[in-house]
């Protein structure tokens, strides 16, 4: 078995990117190729962008048939965007031409429930040109993984609740109008509630459900308000919201099963107070309980870990839209023998 | 494929056992013989012992090689002793038949570094007879599975240190004396430090470097004494503990790896006071650093339904002294159809 560096191309080149970069390089991948379509960005090294000690000698570039045509990589990472919808040209562009892809798209976690047209069609292709499309981050593992093992030590299962929160001024005036940011109680029935826009909670009890050989019967959503107990001032707003506004949301997914546990994660995004963190906590009720805190979790940099660390099983994986629950735990990358193993 | 229970024999019947065998009858196992040589519970239903509702039907018997032989079940439970130069007849009994075992021993986690010959000889014998020997319980979760799971998230792994706690009062005067338990500093120095008796803190760095793909090159141990900073009570030593006496010992294994990273396990056992409770906190330093805190696990029960968990891939594994670490994650079993999954 001879080993050689795994080619990387990064599609995306933002801020999850530049992380993705720096680990890549330091594991002893072989980044290929980059693609984006930001003028500020097309023309400009990859290393440079990613704050790399040197050149990469690899140029941003905006023409991604190109890119793709002329490096064939063995993977590509896809850092774009966060919904089903706004990803499928990018991964039928890799699954099109027989190129793995991995992507931190949040929905891509478990998108066969919000999106499963959309799935299915880039199941098909993918298999088809035998290649595998892969959704990954902080949740394979956070979400996924850290549960499924507590699992393993609990006799009966009654349910699974998952508590993760996030600070919705890190991401920006779009986020912030979807989590109701601003508006008072009315309006956040009328505009946020009322439109029940699928969450990225609900991506989350299908997971878990495979992962445990579990079988869903239905999943329901709630979205609630959250309201902080004074005034706090919001960056991407630019202003103060007083108590009675909303500051975020609170979005719950609720799953039955055929087998009898009951999955529920609840993902609160909201502007922070100077006290916030970001949180991630399980708790497993049922024969024995157990709780589970992750405390203030990097989530920038756990996603980029577990993407790259990723990459390997999904060079691997069988052909289709694979899941991380059929998998398996995404296993650490200690040198770069491991992880050209297997290639060739 | 046609499904039929688990067929299992308990040998040793105490309060692990109890615990175990109610999980087991609600599984859907078919408990089939039970061993013990305490004449109190020689000659009773084991169900009345385990505390059932009804009888099982199966009297515990101190005649091993007569229930094995007669049974030939499809794995042993073994919970009996803490030490592999302990357990060594009872793995004998299972391995010499060809009958698969599953230990709480707690040495047996790991055992090949602190019981290099009686490991190898069982590992011997168990492959010659086609059959798997395994030890298993808390340790397999929440200083395995959890652990390797994180790792997953991690970019690169400078440390990982583990931090373990139990009461020494509830397990007897015997591990209250390894303790060095009501010794003053002087006295603990001399019986406990000097001997530096292999603690099961040294199982651990070995088990995590196998699951990681890394390569042990050295490991340590220390051990310290722990005092108390007003009296407490001990209810094994029957006496109060004064200020300036041992009330329990932390005992360090450190290992390094050839790949880099260092493996710490602190396991803390000592005389809890009214305040005190379990802890299972984990730290990777690294690329990011992550904290995982098991809040007050519940490590009787967690122990027991992580052994019956095991009992599939016990019998689905290759042959010989196997670790968790070779096996993968415990897996979550949701019914009786997956536990009697691929045994015909």
């Amino acid at each position: 078995m001879s080993a050689r560096p795994i080619r990387v191309v990064i599609y995306g080149c933002g801020n999850m990117a530049r992380v993705i970069v720096g680990y890549l390089v330091e594991k002893g991948a072989d980044v290929v190729g980059a693609i984006d379509s930001d003028p500020a960005l097309v023309g400009r090294d990859l290393g440079e962008v990613a704050g790399l000690a040197e050149p990469l000698g690899v140029t941003i570039s905006d023409n991604a048939d190109g890119v793709l045509d002329a490096t064939m990589p063995d993977v590509v990472v896809l850092t774009l965007l966060s919904l089903m919808s706004d990803m499928e040209p990018f991964f039928e562009a890799c699954a099109s031409r027989g190129i793995n892809a991995v992507s931190t798209c949040e929905e891509a976690f478990f998108p066969w429930n919000t999106s499963p047209e959309i799935t299915a069609r880039l199941d098909e292709l993918a298999r088809r040109n035998d290649c595998t499309l892969l959704g990954t981050g902080y949740q394979d593992v956070f979400w996924g993984s850290l549960v499924t093992a507590t699992a393993g030590a609990t006799h009966r299962i009654d349910a699974i609740r998952g508590y993760s929160t996030y600070n919705v001024d890190d991401y920006g005036i779009a986020l912030a109008q979807v989590h109701g940011v601003g508006l008072d109680p009315a309006a956040f029935d009328a505009q946020i509630r009322a439109a029940n826009v699928p969450s990225f909670a609900l991506n989350v009890p299908p997971w878990l459900a495979g992962a445990l050989g579990l079988d869903v019967s239905g999943i329901t959503q709630d979205l609630e308000p959250i309201f902080s107990s004074g005034p706090i001032t919001s960056l991407t707003l630019g202003r103060e919201i007083p108590p009675g506004q909303v500051t975020g949301m609170l979005a719950r997914a609720t799953a039955t099963t055929v087998q009898g546990p009951t999955l529920v994660m609840e993902v609160v995004g909201k502007v922070y107070g100077p006290r916030d963190v970001d949180h991630n906590d399980w708790i497993i009720e049922g024969e024995p309980r157990t709780e589970l805190v992750v405390t203030e979790p990097k989530t920038v940099e756990l996603t980029c870990a577990t993407t790259v660390n990723r990459i390997p099983q999904v060079i691997d994986a069988p052909a289709g839209f694979m899941t991380g629950d059929q998998l398996g735990p995404v296993a650490y990358l200690p040198d770069l023998l491991t992880t050209t193993l297997g290639i060739d």
